[in-house]
């Protein structure tokens, strides 16, 4: 009989449950708004319902469940299966959330962070497919990171691996809320786009349409599409952005050597905008790193091949697909 | 019946061959000079030449060769075997060592960095031989690295992982021959040592007794023994190479999440006026890293364990070892 997984995408606006099987076919979906306001014990309490909803509906396909996965915005204690911290989740701190599902639904789950989750849907069928191991960079509000060595999910010895947005990028740069300055999401997240274009108002910026945009209305969104018209404050911004990311990954690349990295979250849709300036930075900063533009295309030692670094494929759904693929892994 | 490696360290100064059986026990062991100047064939000659002495001595001893590890100072491309660039052995570049090598020895021989060997060696018998992932950086003439998971060399996707030294640091600090600026080992060789120094000297460098050694005589052993003696120039210059270290391992516990982090190389016995420096950028750097020593030793989430930045502990023989321990490897 076919197999399938449940995977959970518990994001800090929408709840989304899927039934997926081993081929990475959706075949059933719920899609719920995470009601964050009404708290915590609502939220699990729905998801669970949900996932047993589902659950129902599948045993009627002959298909036997192999696992629910589930992806949680924030840092996770793997060891205890707690949420230590969750800016996304208000007042989800030091929240026992794997033990509360696991209560609530009468069994197992496996939970990670929605940067790792979103790594391992983009690895399983999206960008990263055609390769082993891929690192992947999500930037939203922050900017998450997960790591794939050899087809797994690299958690690390503490299971806190991944952590890319606190990468150092500027060592005397803004301050972070981690405590460092500098950290990779003080200039890639959709928070920095809006924080580096007041910045860059705030300084004169001569010339540039943004000054006509009511502050409250400013969003890494509307920047864009400046910078896209060919507003050169605008532009400046996502230059910078890609000068953080060039930095981060060109580090990546001389230290572990991945061949794939993918660059997801809201805030890559802005792609067109701060990609020029990525592979500008990388080709730089890598050692190592060899793209078929640079020179003859042989590189230094004398090779074909070309580390790629693209846009994620799955959009929102690479987090859904990963969530379902955790449980997989853990069989194989 | 008992097996035994074969492990190779060639150096620009030294060639060590040793014979080492599986529990890491040295067997035998030959030292030569590196004879660089009369020419690579020589060398090699001269390499492969002890290696068959050293067979033909262990085959009165009952004991099975299970293979030849070759550790080579220099960028190498793992798929042809060739020495891309060798600072330590001028006139190697783009010379086929390995096949030159299993040519005259007519067996096949494993070869690798001697970063990675160092690793290898550390991880196998010296300071992280408690821990299954490990990553070593080599202090020298430049920064050498090695990145050990789950027991195993990571080489990465086209053999070039662990070039730590060309992690960045300082996005505007002082040009690399590597193209970029501010990487990892224009902070923390011996090289950086003496070059920090004199800036220091040049910049005015008010009460230092370094003034009063003649720049010939600048090394980084003598720069530590002054910064031990209290010169606050001195120390100064070390301060600077802790804050490259810690940031550069801050950013590889963040991204990687490694248990312990292992310093070697010649530079690395000046630890005592590197180390502090170290510690306080790291604990600043890293979102995840926690040590027993933070506030109440709990960590982040809660935890007790802590990740272990040390002194490596088998000093120059771990190139040794580690280059013995390469065939063992990859029979398992």
């Amino acid at each position: 009989m076919s197999s399938y997984a449940i995977g959970v995408d518990l994001g800090g606006t929408n709840l989304r449950i899927a039934a997926v099987n081993e081929s990475g076919k959706l075949l059933a979906k719920i899609e719920l708004a995470t009601k964050v306001k009404q708290g915590r014990e609502h939220v699990v309490d729905e998801l669970c319902c949900a996932t047993k909803a589902l659950i129902q509906e599948m045993k009627g396909k002959a298909s036997v469940l192999c696992g629910i996965g589930v992806g949680v915005p924030g840092l996770i204690d793997m060891e205890s299966g707690r949420l230590v911290e969750s800016p996304n989740l208000p007042g989800w701190s030091d929240y026992d959330v794997k033990g509360d599902i696991e209560k609530r639904l009468g069994t197992t789950v496996i939970l990670d962070n929605d940067a790792n989750v979103a790594a391992l849907g983009e690895q399983w069928l999206g960008a990263g497919r055609n390769s082993k191991s891929m690192c992947m960079y999500t930037l939203g509000t922050g900017v998450g990171g997960g790591l794939i060595l050899d087809g797994n999910l690299w958690r690390g010895w503490n299971g806190m691996a991944g952590e890319l947005g606190h990468c150092n990028v500027e060592p005397d740069g803004h301050p972070c809320n981690c405590g460092s300055r500098g950290c990779l999401e003080q200039y890639a997240s959709a928070t920095a786009v809006v924080r580096l274009a007041r910045e860059a108002i705030a300084a004169g910026g001569a010339g540039t349409e943004l000054l006509r945009i009511p502050d409250s209305e400013l969003s890494s969104r509307v920047i864009y599409e400046f910078a896209m018209k060919g507003d050169k404050v605008a532009q400046s911004v996502f230059d910078r952005v890609g000068r953080a990311l060039g930095l981060a990954i060109g580090n990546m690349v001389n230290a572990v050597n991945i061949p794939v990295f993918v660059i997801g979250g809201g805030a890559s849709n802005a792609w067109d905008a701060f990609a020029p300036a990525l592979f500008d930075e990388l080709r730089k900063r890598s050692y190592i790193y060899r793209d078929t533009t640079a020179e003859d295309g042989s590189g230094i030692a004398g090779r074909k091949r070309t580390t790629v670094v693209t846009r994620a494929s799955l959009g929102g759904e690479g987090g859904l697909y990963g969530a379902a693929r955790l449980p997989m892994l853990s069989q194989a």
